[in-house]
């Protein structure tokens, strides 16, 4: 597929951004998609921007074109929200990778957008401090940010949508924004920050992220329990939720996942469906929590209940855990992951996955559930052939009823992936008349339609 | 004054609300003003609505003339979010006061805007739970969402903004929409709850809100110290943030606040700048919190550390403190208060107290510091005689030098307050350009301006 970018346009960002703007067959593929199954759909072409004042700069040329503009940060997406489905430009992040302040006092810090998850955590380790959102994959903050991601901490430390202060952004007219403040809370006016956080890219473009930090806990312990059943696994998880027990980390994994992980990570976990638990605290609050938790676990049929204390094995299973997806894509070659991603309130967490339990019985790929349970958030991950068009049906097809499941029982067709293109077909579906005032916002904001068009609100 | 509102409108509204619709001067007068300074402007109408349909039937009517509507709810505003400055109707929502829903599996809970703090903490008591978001006043929860209101918890359990899970919300154009759902997080399109926490009825009216619940901790311990100066109480407050010590409540009064809360709850605190805290947990966490805070305190020359360990001595205590607006306000006849309201990056907290308690040395009118000083949140209460204008004029300077001085090291000009008319001067210094944002979203929302016009946005 040839660029089908104006040509004084295209011109002119190569005069102003020489070998940081390329039209090269193999990027534009690269930015064209997530890591995910969804179709990809190339962009014209890419420029590396460095600068918020860059990003401010591309916008106010393509807008003067109405070219697309689409945001990349690492390219961990799951849900297409990548694809250059009316073509435009994607501007790279991931050049944007200053941390540009971080206060030990306050507790906060300020990056650029192209920053990762892991990367910040590097730097913070070495000050005592860190940033608790984890989604798995090493995203960008700003991606974070834009998706309104979480991930295995959120139980204890919230989502990015508690977790952000103030955002810088390049709106579609090439204005240039601070939302919020470093204040930790405050009632002036418009919460824009969380208007940004969650918009994917489709309001503006996030360029700088300023950030609630933790200190790192004096005592982090983490346990692995094994059930005879899924259902078990997870009433001891709502019972823990329940009594309001602040366990940092409470991650589902059923048996299909315990053996994908096994195989791609060399471990040889039991497998039986899985609640691994991570505990942050003093000596003695961890100590009090681990015996409730013991307890629930037992008082629920769980058993096994195993320590990994040393951070060699903490870390060893928490990074099983995070190639999760992986794990399961790689169980067969050359297959795509098709990772499906619901939430609903606890109480209802327990149905949910027995009836996608029941759906799983007779699917025809591999497929693993995965969970973030204590949130009620829970995963399914496919491996899928993007080129079989049966399977993708499928899968299409349990993916609708384990939404409209969630949907029906006050929960929401995506926890933390996002909708992108993925889980635009449920957006009426889940939120009714409210999504016509999304595209009130949208138009008014963005009225030429060039930020990330075609995700989100359906057309 | 009278009513001006086209009389053929009047005439509607009476049929369908019969005597729920008032133009009597007194009842007018009572829901032009909160409980500040603010010099009232009194609407054309009130009626009190009973159901969500009522208020949408209402707005529709009023959208058809160009008819101001302004949302009523305990009348507690202290930023002048009630006057009706371009005349209109006020929607009284206090007989919307069903709590339609607990789950104490989910802890949360849906009420109707006119539901009181005071009224949903009795009515969850029975059940283990309470919800923490106390501003003081005994608000409505409508009233507390529409502000992003705080308050005393916050510190330990977020605000309005982390604790509003969904709201059904009236638009300008009658339509009635559900934001947000049960589940605990999701990234499925933009964040209209959050939008609307903090929209001060301009954007729309909250009629129903869905609330995360707590349960009532195990223990709950309070404490009060005293120290020889306001520098260093801060400087013990600050402490406990840094370390992480999850207190519930940290709250600072000066030694003013302590005379007039003497005075008017009957008390003999000691009169010097004092901490007030309470602690929840388990017992061993609730001892562990109290070792540290102790420590911190003599660390940093506090002194008598007390214990109000019954209930009653705790619920004395925090009444007191609840009560302080009015009892500095009491020390003086027929005053008013004036409660200035700042939030700042806890490292610039002592910097910005020492600044505020010098500009009072020369006050002329009773004055007390007081403040959420784990949030980096404090107030000044001024006992105004809301007629004499040298006096006005003298707070509305030090209340400007405070706000700057916030803004200045990346604060708030508000940090629970809300903006309503009081603060819309401050907007542009505080948000820059974003508030040109703000306003694109509230034109497209609401293109007439019939929401509470001339509150949050200047002109």
């Amino acid at each position: 597929m040839s660029s089908t970018l104006p040509s004084s346009l295209g011109e002119t960002l190569r005069q102003l951004f020489g070998d940081r703007f390329s039209t090269a067959q193999v990027i534009r593929e690269q930015h064209g998609r997530g890591e995910s199954h969804h179709t990809p759909a190339i962009p014209d072409a890419v420029v590396f921007a460095q600068s918020t004042e860059e990003v401010a700069q591309i916008v106010r040329i393509c807008a003067a074109q109405s070219v697309p503009v689409i945001a990349f940060g690492a390219g961990t997406s799951l849900e297409g929200h990548l694809t250059a489905v009316r073509g435009g430009v994607s501007i790279d992040l991931s050049r944007m990778s200053k941390i540009s302040r971080v206060s030990a006092e306050d507790l906060d810090c300020t990056v650029e957008a192209g920053v990762t998850r892991e990367q910040l955590n590097t730097h913070l380790r070495d000050m005592g401090l860190f940033f608790p959102i984890d989604p798995g994959a090493n995203a960008s903050i700003g991606g974070m940010a834009a998706t309104r991601a979480s991930g295995t901490n959120a139980v204890r430390y919230g989502t990015m949508r508690e977790n952000v202060l103030s955002l810088t952004v390049v709106l579609p007219n090439g204005q240039i924004i601070r939302t919020g403040g470093r204040a930790r809370k405050s009632s002036a006016g418009y919460d824009l920050t969380r208007l940004f956080v969650g918009s994917e890219g489709t309001l503006g473009i996030i360029t700088e992220v300023t950030l609630r930090l933790y200190g790192i806990p004096e005592t982090i312990s983490a346990a692995l329990c094994s059930f005879e059943t899924v259902e078990q696994a997870v009433a001891a998880a709502i019972a823990v939720v329940q009594l309001g027990i602040p366990v940092a980390r409470m991650e589902l994994m059923d048996r299909g996942l315990i053996q994908a992980v096994n195989a791609y990570s060399s471990l040889s976990l039991k497998i039986e469906d899985t609640l691994a638990f991570e505990f942050h605290g003093s000596p003695a609050s961890v100590r009090e929590q681990i015996e409730m938790v013991a307890a629930i676990v037992e008082d629920n049929g769980g058993r096994d209940f195993e320590w990994a204390n040393a951070p060699e094995d903490r870390n060893r299973l928490w990074k099983a855990r995070h190639n999760a997806f992986y794990a399961v894509v790689s169980q067969r070659p050359n297959a795509k992951g098709w990772s499906s991603d619901v939430c609903v309130p606890v109480s209802e967490l327990s149905g949910c996955i027995v009836m996608t339990r029941e759906l799983l019985k007779t699917c025809s790929v591999p497929a693993a559930i995965l969970g973030h349970v204590g949130d009620g958030n829970y995963h399914v991950v496919f491996a899928v052939d993007p080129d079989n068009r049966a399977e993708l049906e499928e899968i299409a097809a349990i993916n609708k009823k384990m939404v409209r499941y969630a949907i029906s029982v006050g929960g929401t067709s995506t926890g933390e992936h996002g909708v992108g293109s993925g889980k635009i077909a449920y957006m009426r579906e889940e939120h009714g008349d409210a999504v016509d005032l999304m595209a009130v916002i949208k138009n008014a904001i963005d009225p030429q339609n060039i930020m990330n068009p075609e995700k989100i609100l359906p057309q």
